[in-house]
């Protein structure tokens, strides 16, 4: 096992400290604000308790694991001795450059830098480092320790043990790293989600549905069988003979769609408007945060039942 | 509660019957091959003992169920008195153009007509009809007793009162559909999975990601909040301000990918080869049946899970 520095300590930083920790390593927590630190440790005594109430601490006490987690005065000291740094500073390229300078000549030869940008290729961040060999992004969908899946994107310069050695961190601490062979846009699954996002657009400015009724479409209908599977798996079980079988039954039928499934919905305007409209209908401004601790505390139960069905029924 | 019939016994056919059924609704199930209902009733048998030991039968016992179905043994019998018809007849539009004019000659001038059809659209097998204002489409996925979802689709002369109606009669069977305005190739559910789809294949013809990896970004990843809140509600949560601050966000991010994910991967040739391969070599082929069984079964402990939050945190 291993040091962990979270270097920002705000949302991102606190959660990735909670799975790195969970998993016995020793995390030491750094913000630029010096009181971030110790007020994510609070908030994360927090959490361990409801993560052990749902057996979601891999047999640890919520104590232990706050054991293995401290609050760091400076870089230096958050740095010392640490193999893995994960970087959670602010989506601004410019303070991507200038933390990654600092990091750079501060962490030890053989310390990974990790970013958990989601909207920056590695690239535009790192190419100026003397250590860029060992820079990549590791982006989470938060909060990393409910979600396993973790998006491991090196830069062009990122040398291939470094991505090796990152992923089988990541599948120590319990993680479902996605490795991608090149950078791109949108990585794997905001490319997915944008694709997606794409079509429910479009087919409420054209007037085929409504929001809810897109919605409904995923939550009641297609996610549930790709909340155990993901796409390819799905339909690979969707027709008696497997994948080819699959696209021979139903390539005519997706190639139609996708002639007016090209364009891109106006996504400003009168759409959003109207988009903006029905969701404040059903959830009022001021119930944002509520409905975002009932998002959490659904997301805890279905990881606590993702795990109890893969012991009992198999992955 | 109403009378049902069953047109067309096979797979959709069965398990329409199980969830109509265990609304209270009395089932007929008719099919041109006169031993299909008998089948048909057999296999329900097995699955009704499942449901209820996950709790899925709503209160009701397997036996209470069961004694709401009976096989038809001619279409006349199982259209008499039936308030909705679910047709389940082989995606051929001339098979629908004659089974919907027997249909419309035989059943009471009430009875709507709904067709299972994923893939051809409700005016290619209607519009000939003098009672074509109570057919439309009703498209679940399978099976529709585990998986909620069901697409309403009216054709152009589709009366709305009948749209309605059949909504109410899904909903009261504790479905969640989806009431298209107006008909499009692959309605709501299929247009997401194949831009969804789209992408998956894009992404490993490009080199960016192996299957497995897309896979991940779905199951471990973008599907677990989808599984239970839809793609409008996970990016209205997803900014403080909601859905209009995440667009404000992530709009540059989403309309840069899109420039180059316009374009069709080709389905077939070397790129469904390495799909294959990859899959055959997780599953092989005569393993497929047993992994269709694994899927039904987490499905089923899903949809058990789904019920239990729902009522334990809220909907």
């Amino acid at each position: 096992l291993a040091k962990v520095a979270i270097v920002g300590s705000g949302f991102i930083g606190r959660a990735w400290a909670i799975s790195y920790a969970r998993a016995g390593n020793d995390v030491a927590l750094w913000d630029q604000d010096a009181g971030a630190p110790a007020a994510a440790l609070d908030y994360i005594d927090g959490v361990l308790g409801t993560l052990n109430e749902n057996g979601l601490l891999n047999g640890r006490s919520p104590a232990e694991v706050r054991g293995h987690m401290s609050a760091a005065a400076t870089l230096e000291e958050a740095l010392d001795g640490a193999s893995h740094v994960q970087e959670n500073t602010p989506e601004v390229v410019e303070i991507k450059r200038e933390i990654y300078t600092r990091l750079d000549a501060l962490a030890g030869p053989d310390t990974v830098l990790a970013s958990s940008t989601s909207g920056i290729l590695p690239s535009a961040f790192t190419e100026h480092l003397k250590g860029r060999a060992r820079c990549l992004v590791v982006h989470p969908i938060n909060p990393p320790y409910l979600v396993p899946a973790a998006e491991v994107v090196p830069a062009p310069w990122t040398d291939p043990a470094v991505v090796i050695r990152t992923r089988d961190f990541l599948i120590a601490a319990g993680h479902a790293p996605i490795v991608m062979k090149k950078e791109v846009d949108g990585f794997v699954m905001n490319r997915m989600q944008g694709a997606l996002l794409q079509e429910a657009f479009r087919l409420v400015e054209e007037g085929y549905a409504s929001i809810e009724d897109v919605d409904i479409g995923i939550r009641d209908g297609l996610a549930l069988r790709w909340s155990f599977m993901g796409p390819f798996e799905t339909i690979d079980l969707n027709a008696p003979g497997g994948v080819r079988d699959y696209v021979e039954r139903y390539y005519p039928l997706f190639a139609r769609m996708h002639e007016t499934q090209q364009h891109m919905a106006d996504w400003k305007g009168k759409l959003l408007d109207g988009i903006e409209v029905d969701r404040r209908t059903k959830l009022p401004k001021d119930k944002l945060v509520e409905r975002q601790v009932w998002r959490d505390r659904r997301l805890m139960a279905l990881a606590a039942h993702k795990r109890r069905a893969a012991d009992e029924i198999g992955e």
